[in-house]
């Protein structure tokens, strides 16, 4: 049927949506959520639809995703006919009734995924079935380069491309500010491409962001490299594997990650990586809980990556605490900063990212690697690399430990009782980190006064709630009140929480990408 | 925070929606499809985020359900705050790990689905899980109690008071046109409420509608069974169980159904019923493929019914081709009411109607159900008792024959091979009758002129298209062109199809409700 398009102004959020008066839904037989096909002069494509009393009969609401491709002027006729259902969804229905997907396949939902064709429910029952069917190597094989597919590429057209990544979960994990420049000063390029934070206080891209821009688009990103080595940028300006950044969405809400390889995978080999280095950390609060579900991530991670052409090496490291003694970006950049300009101590911080450097090192032909990366820190060539990015980024060279902005509005947490730091709970440091505002508020976090072992006097200062605005400082206080994020007492004490009718649900889940 | 209200007119389907900046948005800490918490003088309410570039900073876009609850006026100040997670969501969780679900935990999903709390990625998700996971007949009864209890409940305060469900699957089924009246016509009090099609070329419902209304609300559906015994009204209309018209819509761009029992039980209780006799059409090309599924599913049934309190018993019947010989609401409504007036002889349709009808007699204790029934067709009071149900509906209780608006363009379809009716593929029918312009088009549809197992001569009109529109008339005959709907030749004939390379994907799911 012939309909006239209403330009509406509404921007639908990256998907081709028009909106239907309900009679003519009816009369094309479409319901909210399906799909319709579109054509003006030759120009054909694929809109969900939406129902909605304030759009005339007659008329079809355009938002401007659909503008920009069909190019309407208002109140032109198109012709509206209801469209087949997509291929996709039957491979994703294959999928839920225990089938095995080809590439084609797994391409098909994934191009459908990144054009728009499906809609929010049909994308999360995938991703939930992706989490409850599993997906095998081969599977995550196809997911992975179908999403490298889809997206933009970096060609750097060099033999040897490195790259470190975390799959997260630790708090404070702020090693990357360091392994970069490190591995950039040894004259290896390193193009890393960092995340901003999901579920936690900060991630990478926030933390680098409090020291220079990181939102480059590819091209620019390509030239700092091609200068200095090493850069740390956004991932998400880059549209590297897109699909990913909608798959996280629907994961995000259900507290599944069954994306987790493809997702990793497909980003590292949209960079051209050829030596790969992942961190695992382990340990209770982390995302993995024992080594053996941290070596078994690690078989499949180096087995993929074998399939797509990357050599791949995992490191397991500590993950029962924060790393080092602050959370949130400003506060976690400023700490690395001190450890490069050898102003700062934070031995657990430098033990591993010498790690992580050194893995990196030994896998493309360097001896004694972990001394190797200890010497970059050591004699301040690490330090001066990063102020080479931090200037090719477009931030200042010359800044100092003064220059980052911490909030001015602190409360001091103070031990109740004396004894030992037994536990610190994870999870609760994080939520009350972004009660005070992280990850928005780059000056909000927590600095940890005490880590586990310590010896603790009544009335020590245990951590320091830091926030910008005082609102969200009692925000963060509030929230404190429910939690017990570090635990003191004798060794011998053995209680650790009661169980009564209706236990309280509390919500910890951790997606870092 | 403080925003200004800004009245948007926008109707979003339902449910509780605010669209919000950007800027706003991060600031608060929440992205698309989060929730928010809004205040507005002590009137507090959850709702779900939209992110929308022609929405200022500074305003919050209020749509119709959040004006109606908030009563706002335009640029008053709410406040917002981020919305804790609910509580469902962590149940939802639990159920994808395995878990079993209570009723206090599966209560709180069905609330929150009913009221809107959950976005559509997360309710797909539920369903996905059911799917994959099973739920157990405990889980089963206690959603049907909590769907019951989040709706409407008819409350007639009969001791007895019977109902008939067809878990569908078969085209043609018009079988409620007659047991409804046979049933009433013998003083039991049926109070049925019917769905319009979903996958198939007509519901209940829509039958119904080409002799009278059938959008009643529940006050005036009790006020015609209290008159006549029976209705006939569309089940959309009464709010039973608004919970399971939200999980069909997932179900059906995913072709799955894991909550046919509850669905089903929920809506029989909502009505009062205390016997209740179910319907599985069993065969190729209907949902159930095997009689030994279908006796699995009996069991379930009439175990759940037990639970709830409803007499269950269910009568498994032929569903290999459609019932007698029209799909489309029109076609379909004038074949059950010529077989009324004693006019059509339609042995099959006759046959099973009897047979469900007979046990729900002998149910409720009376002899000879299957010849009683009969009786009550021959002797003309079945088709007094559905004149005085169309009157007290509102329809034309002298209709005739000639009154159903039948759709005049017409396509024969013949055959090109003489032998016999082998096979006929419901699928197949159902999607030309579809293209023809069912449901929405009362008249369109198909009338069989031939059926299993009648002999054929080359030339034979085996099945005639009628639609409304010839613009349909001739979608339905380029769908047809892709299809063989009735299968001819010798009974000797062994071929059904081949598969080669990147076989072809053929969407065939029924779900009825």
């Amino acid at each position: 049927m012939q309909l006239k398009a209403d330009i509406l102004g509404i921007d639908s959020g990256g998907k081709p949506i028009v909106f239907l008066n309900k009679l003519d839904a009816d009369e094309i037989g479409v319901t909210a959520s399906g799909r319709i096909r579109i054509t003006s002069k030759n120009n054909t494509i694929t809109a969900l639809v939406g129902i909605a009393t304030t759009v005339k009969k007659g008329f079809v609401g355009i938002s401007e995703e659909v503008l920009k491709i069909l190019k309407l002027k208002q109140h032109t006729l198109v012709d509206i006919d209801i469209a087949p259902f997509p291929k996709s969804l039957q491979f994703i229905h294959n999928k839920l009734t225990g089938k095995r997907l080809l590439y084609d396949e797994i391409h098909e939902i994934v191009k459908d995924v990144v054009q728009g064709n499906l809609n929010e429910s049909e994308i999360s029952a995938f991703v939930t079935t992706l989490h409850l069917q599993g997906l095998d190597l081969d599977e995550a094989t196809s997911l992975a380069i179908s999403m490298v597919n889809t997206g933009k590429k970096l060609n750097l057209h060099k033999k040897i491309i490195v790259d470190k990544h975390s799959i997260g979960g630790v708090p404070g994990d702020k090693t990357t500010l360091l392994v970069v420049p490190i591995i950039a000063a040894a004259g290896l390029l390193i193009p890393k491409a960092s995340s901003r934070a999901i579920t936690s206080a900060a991630g990478t891209a926030d933390r680098a962001e409090s020291m220079m821009p990181v939102d480059l688009d590819i091209e620019e990103m390509k030239k700092v490299v091609q200068k200095c080595n090493g850069c740390i940028v956004w991932g998400g300006s880059l549209e590297l594997a897109p699909a990913d950044d909608i798959f996280v969405k629907t994961e995000y809400s259900l507290y599944i990650d069954p994306l987790l390889l493809p997702s990793i995978m497909s980003k590292k080999k949209a960079v051209g990586a050829t030596h790969l280095v992942v961190d695992i950390p382990t340990g209770r609060g982390a995302k993995m809980k024992s080594t053996g579900e941290s070596d078994l991530l690690a078989k499949d991670l180096i087995e993929l990556g074998r399939r797509l052409g990357i050599h791949t090496q995992c490191v397991i490291t500590h993950g029962e605490q924060p790393i080092g003694y602050s959370l949130g970006a400003s506060l976690e950049a400023r700490e690395a900063f001190g450890v490069l300009m050898n102003k700062t101590n934070v031995p657990d911080l430098v033990d591993k990212a010498c790690h992580l450097a050194g893995s990196i090192f030994e896998m493309v032909g360097k001896k004694n690697g972990y001394y190797l990366a200890k010497e970059f820190l050591r004699t301040g060539k690490a330090e001066k690399k990063l102020r080479e990015i931090i200037a090719l980024q477009g931030g200042n060279p010359k800044m100092n430990l003064d220059d980052f902005k911490i909030g001015q509005d602190i409360v001091q947490v103070k031990a109740k009782k004396a004894g030992q730091v037994l536990w610190m709970d994870n999870n609760a440091l994080v939520e009350i980190a972004r009660a005070a505002g992280s990850p928005k508020d780059k000056g909000a976090g927590i600095v940890l006064n005490k880590k586990l072992g310590d010896k603790i006097r009544v009335g020590d200062v245990l951590f320091t709630i830091h926030a910008e605005k005082s609102r969200k400082l009692s925000r963060a206080n509030d929230v404190l009140h429910d939690l017990e994020p570090i635990g003191v007492g004798e060794r011998t004490e053995m209680f650790i929480h009661k169980v009564k009718e209706s236990p309280v649900v509390r919500r910890s889940f951790v997606l870092d990408r």
